[in-house]
């Protein structure tokens, strides 16, 4: 097991209804050390690819994301979810649909921030259904821009989002990929990788 | 002028309504190195406070307060501002009146993650009239913890928030406080620290 897996077996809890909760280190309290191992192994990871820019969603993946790009000496842009009265001029907009909130959302960006010459990386907390990672790979191809690879903390492998990801080209890293839970009992399962 | 005043001139665009614009560098797009700077200036000027956890709120203060944290060593808890289904169990609540999106929200926090025992810095990227900053203090304070201090990046010196904030004896610091702002030659004013 490797530091992640390692955490979430340690402080990950396991709901029924296939939820997995790690706020206590991942997405409501966070613990920077790991997210500088997580930074550190993403950098490994992606070492042969040119990028020059950080792409995240609100509100948790932001905290991964600033620290991780450290590691590649590249700002962050975090795409919004609903239009803010701050956020002016041309936006790329695209539509996902939340797992957790049950809703739609808009994913935004402003065109200032992203275009044909952005190498990304697009970093999140989780990968499940994968709609809100499908909405930024949409925005950043809307942009000209190249998606070099996408880091996720924690994929649930038991859904559909990691593989479809993977079958469309995209050199897609998780760091921990949850193949099963069992809530009666704790147990989680995660992917040999 | 400090690093941050400097940047702000270099890279914040006034607007009319005394909006600043820095979402260049600061919450949209994210300057990591600037961040870090931010961070050293905290920690210099915390330096004699006992910190051992950070609070910030979704989504713009999450970034800054995750590089601080690096500067403290200790962990960062962001409070929510709609409760979603993965937050479960018992909560820290207060009402907020936010400025830029002229509704009530509801500030949250799992009581998982503050106590008694947490002397807590508040981090958060601006004040203007210190509703959402409120909120963060209420919080802390039903939790029986001690807010240390609290860092802003830039803080709006023609409203209420932080004299209200300094009146109440709290440590603010903010990196760069306007006094005043002037949309039709794009200059800005710094209060003198």
């Amino acid at each position: 097991m490797n530091f992640l897996e390692e955490r979430i077996i340690k402080d990950g809890i396991v709901k029924e209804g296939n939820v997995l909760k790690v706020d206590s280190f991942l997405n409501h309290q966070m613990d920077i050390s790991l997210f500088e191992q997580m930074g550190e192994e993403f950098k490994r990871r992606f070492s042969d690819k040119p990028i020059n820019k950080i792409l995240t969603i609100e509100a948790s993946g932001i905290g991964i994301a600033c620290v991780v790009a450290k590691y590649f000496n590249v700002p962050v842009v975090f795409a919004k979810k609903s239009k803010s009265i701050n956020i002016e001029g041309e936006m790329y907009i695209a539509e996902v649909e939340s797992f957790t909130h049950k809703c739609k959302n808009q994913v935004i960006v402003s065109k200032k921030f992203l275009n044909s010459d952005d190498k990304v990386l697009i970093i999140d907390d989780f990968l499940a259904n994968g709609c809100a990672l499908q909405g930024l790979i949409s925005i950043v191809n809307e942009a000209g821009g190249t998606v070099e690879g996408i880091g996720i903390a924690i994929e649930k492998g038991f859904q559909s989002g990691g593989r479809i990801i993977r079958n469309l080209g995209y050199q897609l890293e998780s760091l921990a990929i949850v193949e099963s839970m069992d809530a009666a009992n704790g147990t989680i399962q995660f992917r040999e990788q």
